[in-house]
């Protein structure tokens, strides 16, 4: 399969050196395109510049991104080729208002106020593109107690095959405890605190029988 | 000597996940300790959790911060039994007011606007405290065009012994194009785009006159 891959934080600008991010490390991400490409899938990976997780090594591309703008041309670019779009970035849902006077916020000015507007939802923007046999993993990162409602609503909102719920206490983690959950209602949850590289094999033997089953249907 | 380094970006928690930051990869510190290290000075460097650089192998220690506020109370307890302080780290000037509700901003409820208020300035408070002999260097990134007034006034108000000023092109480079200045009125341009490693090298010669002086002057 071509798989398109997506992993660690977008940096929104607010000046020359200030930036609006997450604490995102593109650990995950990365732990999947290691496995599939391990797996012999053909894997392009899409990277956060600021992500603290190196690319991994092997058969696989990867391309850099800082902005939502910049991973939104990538995903255009990228995806008519792509059977499955994993979505393990964590991309920002606002867009701050740049204060580019001067290059640099001064603190001496005082208090100021940060205009922060919606950001465009891209994984939604593809799923409304996407043809038949093309499948679609997003990931939601939610407080625990409402982790399974809030992920099913985002899966069936954005139009997505598949969602993997997790907590926020993952951000950052060397392990996940995560759940799947696909838009034909079916849910899997995997082992608790699972180190990474392993949900990413226990992630991809779904997502191969999701495809497979995908393009059967096709 | 006792070496203190600081390295690479603040992170100021605006909620479970987001964060205000700025684009230090935590290279130029980094560099710093390695080469003060390989001179056989006993270096402790404080490295942000967010740096893209990994911490240096080697004779030296690390301890790693996310926020302002961490960054503060790891030079409070080892400020007192360093000589030379140098302070790379990219400290934010704002810190956010956290929007805790629900652990998450939400981009359904549309543009929002994020306080900013002015955050403590770690070095020169540590400035005011420091007893003769300790010697505390700062880095200014400034626009190109009015980098060395910037610099050499933010020395004097801080209290500085001497400032690197460097232009806003130096954040996530592998090179720096940088001036010392110290308190005293000198000032020494190295090469232009010179490696941080190699700029390293020069500026720990000028830093170890500087400290030699200052013991002298005791």
């Amino acid at each position: 399969m071509n798989i398109l891959i997506t992993a660690g934080p977008t940096r929104e600008p607010i000046d020359a050196v200030r930036v609006l991010t997450n604490r995102s490390s593109g650990q995950m991400g990365c732990s999947v395109a290691s496995a599939a490409s391990n797996r012999g899938h053909r894997v392009h990976l899409l990277l956060s510049h600021a992500a603290t997780t190196k690319a991994p090594e092997g058969e696989l591309t990867t391309q850099h991104f800082n902005s939502t703008a910049d991973l939104d041309h990538l995903l255009d670019r990228h995806f008519e080729d792509t059977d499955v779009l994993i979505m393990a970035a964590a991309v920002s849902d606002f867009i701050p208002e740049s204060f580019t006077e001067d290059g640099k916020l001064n603190r001496k000015e005082g208090a100021t106020n940060l205009r922060l507007n919606p950001a465009p939802d891209l994984v939604a923007k593809l799923a409304r593109m996407k043809r038949p046999g093309q499948i679609i993993i997003g990931f939601a990162l939610e407080p625990s107690t409402e982790m399974e409602e809030r992920a099913t609503r985002k899966m069936r909102e954005k139009g997505l095959d598949a969602i993997v719920a997790n907590p926020l206490e993952t951000m950052e983690s060397a392990k996940i405890s995560g759940i799947l959950l696909t838009a034909d209602g079916k849910r899997w949850e995997a082992a608790a605190e699972l180190d990474k590289a392993a949900f990413a094999e226990w992630l991809l033997d779904h997502v191969e029988d999701l495809s497979s089953r995908s393009v059967k249907a096709c």
